[in-house]
C-alpha cells in the first residue's frame, strides 16, 4: 500500500495524547482534575433540544440546501451584524459541521502552494498542520506579555511580512492566552491587512466567551468585512460542542466557493441541528448569560489561586476559558528547566491536575524565554479549581 | 482578492441546478414530479429518534473520540462483518459527518498528484470532481448493457489501465443505473485491482437497497479487505441522509489518516446522533425491510410504465433507488437528437417531471451511442409515479 505523500505533512492536535495521559493515570485509581480539554460541562439549554426534537418531528431529517437552511443563515447574519456592526446577509454565511471547517477551507480557497501564512504561537496547531498540508508555509507572530495582559506583537508580525505573505490567521479572544485584542490593535492589524493586501482567517469562536465590556471585532474595522473570512461556532457559546454547527461568514465570492467544497465534503450540515442553532439565537438567552458567570466565577478563583502560588503568574484574561499561566520559576526551582513533559508528569502524578503545556501550541519563538502552561477551566466546576489548585500550592511550597 | 488556484478545478452535483429549475416551474404554479434528487420521503424509524433523544438526555453533547464512539466503531464492524464476511473490528473504522467524506479522504490518503484514478461513466460527479481537485487524472470505465441489466465494461475498464493507474472507483448497487455487480465480475475486479496493484474506493453506499437476494460485497473477495476501503452510509437505510452520519472502514493504517484528517477537518461527528446509528444497527429492523418493500414497489410500477412507454426501455435494477431508462428512440422522435436539455425541459414543462440525464453523472465515453436519464423513486410514492409516469406515456405517444 503507498500512503500519499501529502498526508505526512499533516498535523495533529497533541492535546488529545494529555487526554490519553491523564486517562491512563485515573485508570490507577487516581483523582484528575482534568485541565487539558476545552470541553464545557454544561448542558445544552432545554429549548435548544426542544428545537431539534420538533425539527425531527417536523421531517427535517433528509438532506438541505449545501450552505445551509436559508433561516438560520439569514438570522446568524442579523445576529453577527448586531454584534460587529457588519452589513451580511444570507449569502455571506455557510453553514458548517461545526467551527473548525472553516480552516481548512478557508485555505482551499485563498491559498496557493507557496503562499506564506501568519499565524499566531501560542495558537491552535490545526492553523499550522492544514497550512503545511495545503502547501503553503507558515510565519509565526507571537505574543508580548503587557501591564494587563498578553498583546500581539505588532511589530514582530510585521517584520514577518515577505512578498510571499498572503494570508493573515487572527485567533482574537485567543486560545491559549484568553487575550482579546484592544481597539489599537485592531486599528494596526487592520492597517497591515491593507496595506499588505493580505485575506484574514478571523477565528472568534470564544468571541462571546468574553468577560468585561462588548466584544469588539477586527472586522468592524473600515473594509475590513471585504479582506475577513469569520470563523463563527454554536459550540462554545450554547455549550454545544458535540453539535457539531458552526459557519464561515464572509465576501460572497469566497463563501460561494465554501459552499462548493461542501457539495464535495460533506453535502450538508446535519438538517435538524440547524433548527436547533437557529433556536440558540433567537430564543432565550439567559442560559449563554449564566454560563459566562459561572466561567468568569471560575476565572477569578483560578487566577487568584495561581498568583498565590510560589513560582506561577498568570493575567486575569478578558475572554476565552483558558489560563496561560507563566510557570517558569516553578519549573526552574523544580529542577526541570524547560522540560515540559517532566513537569506536567511530575504534576500530574503529585497533584492530579492534566493540563497542557506551551509544546501544544507550537514550538517556542526565537528570544522567547519565559515557559507557560495551558489550563482550561471550561470542565471543572469552582470547587474542583479550589481543591486541584490547592494541590498545586501544596506542591510549588 | 486573489482565489486559489486549486479551487477552479473543483466540480460539483448539477443535480441541484435541475432542483432549481423545478422550483422555479413550481413557482409558477405547476405541480412538479420530483424524479430528480435521492432523497428519501420516509421518516426515520421512531426507536432510532428516540436514541438521540436518550443520548442528548444523557449529556452526550460534547466532543467525542475524532474516529467516533467506540460502541459504534465496533458494532458497525461486526455488522459488516456478518454482511460481507469480513473480520473488521474498531480500529479499522472512522465514523463521519455522511458517507460522501469517505471519497475526499480516500484520495487524500493513497492518491499523490498526476496518480490515475479509475472511475465509473455513467458515475457519482464528486468522484472526478474531487480526483481532479486533489491533482489526480481520471480514467473512466463504462458499462455494457447486458441480458438483465448493466454490466461493467470489463475490457474497457482493463484497457484503460496504464502504470500511472493506482486507484480505482467501484460504485457496486450503482448510482445511476441501479446495477449490482455479479459474483463472475466481483472475482475479475478483484483479480485486476491484484494484478495491477489497485486501492479501492468501494462505495456501498446502496448495499442495503437491494431486491433481489442477499448483496454481495467486492471485499468479500479473497485478500480484498487489504486493498478495499468501504464507503458505508447509515442515511438511505435507515432514512437518516440528513442526519449526516457513515463511515469509512478499511486497512488500519489508512483509517488511522483518515482519522487524523477528521482532528484536522472537522474534529467529530455530532456526538449524539453516533447513538442514534447504534439504536439503527443494533435495533428493530422493521422499517428498514419496510422501506425496502415500499421502494420494490415502486420500482416494479415505474420500470412497468416505463417499458410500456413508446421509445423507452428500462432494465429492473436489483439495487438502489434508480432508474436508468434508454431515451433514445424517444428523443429522436421528439426530434432533440442528443440535446438533453431541451429534452429534459420540454418534459418537465409537459408532464411535470424533473429528473437528471446522463450528463450530470460525466461525459458520455467514446462510442456511446444510446442516450440515457435516471429516474430517482426514492421520493415519490407509488401513486405519484402512476400519475406521472402515465403523463410521459401521453407525451410520448
Amino acid at each position: 500500500m503507498r500512503i500519499a505523500d501529502r498526508i505526512q505533512r499533516l498535523g495533529t492536535e497533541t492535546a488529545f495524547a494529555v487526554a490519553a495521559g491523564a486517562a491512563a493515570h485515573a485508570a490507577s485509581g487516581a483523582t484528575i482534575y482534568p485541565f487539558h480539554l476545552g470541553d464545557l460541562n454544561f448542558k445544552t439549554p432545554a429549548h435548544i433540544v426542544e428545537a431539534a426534537k420538533q425539527a425531527i418531528r417536523d421531517g427535517k431529517t433528509g438532506y438541505c440546501p449545501n450552505g445551509g437552511i436559508l433561516p438560520l443563515r439569514e438570522t446568524l447574519a442579523e445576529d453577527v451584524n448586531a454584534r460587529r456592526g457588519t452589513a451580511y446577509t444570507a449569502d455571506h454565511v455557510s453553514i458548517q459541521p461545526g467551527g473548525k471547517p472553516v480552516i481548512g477551507k478557508f485555505l482551499q480557497v485563498l491559498m496557493n502552494p507557496g503562499d506564506m501564512v501568519l499565524c499566531p504561537s501560542p495558537g491552535y496547531p490545526i492553523y499550522e498542520s492544514l497550512i503545511e498540508y495545503f502547501g503553503g508555509t507558515v510565519a509565526t507572530y507571537g505574543f508580548v506579555p503587557g501591564t494587563e495582559g498578553f498583546r500581539i506583537d505588532l511589530e514582530g508580525l510585521e517584520r514577518a511580512i515577505t512578498p510571499k505573505t498572503k494570508l493573515l490567521i487572527v485567533n482574537d479572544f485567543q486560545n491559549p492566552t484568553g487575550a482579546a485584542c484592544s481597539a489599537g490593535e485592531h486599528e494596526k492589524l487592520a492597517e497591515i491587512a491593507q496595506r499588505h493586501d493580505l485575506m484574514v482567517l478571523l477565528d472568534e469562536a470564544y468571541f462571546e466567551i468574553h468577560y468585561e465590556g462588548r466584544a469588539r471585532s477586527l472586522v468592524s474595522q473600515p473594509d475590513m468585512a471585504e479582506r475577513c473570512v469569520l470563523l463563527y461556532t454554536f459550540g462554545k457559546k450554547f455549550a454545544m460542542t458535540g453539535w457539531r454547527l458552526g459557519a464561515a461568514i464572509g465576501p460572497r465570492e469566497v463563501i460561494a466557493y465554501i459552499t462548493k467544497l461542501n457539495v464535495n465534503d460533506e453535502s450538508c450540515t446535519n438538517h435538524f441541528v440547524q433548527y436547533a442553532g437557529l433556536a440558540a439565537l433567537t430564543g432565550d438567552q439567559t442560559e449563554p448569560a449564566r454560563m459566562v458567570q459561572v466561567l468568569r466565577k471560575r476565572r477569578d478563583m483560578a487566577v487568584a489561586m495561581l498568583n498565590a502560588t510560589p513560582g506561577i503568574r498568570c493575567y486575569s484574561p478578558p475572554a476565552s476559558f483558558y489560563l496561560y499561566p507563566d510557570v517558569t520559576n516553578l519549573m526552574e526551582r523544580k529542577g526541570f528547566g524547560g522540560d515540559y513533559k517532566a513537569f506536567a508528569e511530575d504534576v500530574l502524578v503529585k497533584t492530579g491536575m492534566s493540563f497542557c503545556t506551551r509544546l501544544h501550541f507550537g514550538a517556542p519563538l526565537p528570544g522567547e524565554t519565559r515557559r507557560y502552561i495551558r489550563l482550561a477551566y471550561s470542565g471543572v466546576d469552582v470547587e474542583v479549581i479550589k481543591t486541584a489548585l490547592g494541590k498545586l500550592q501544596v506542591y510549588a511550597a
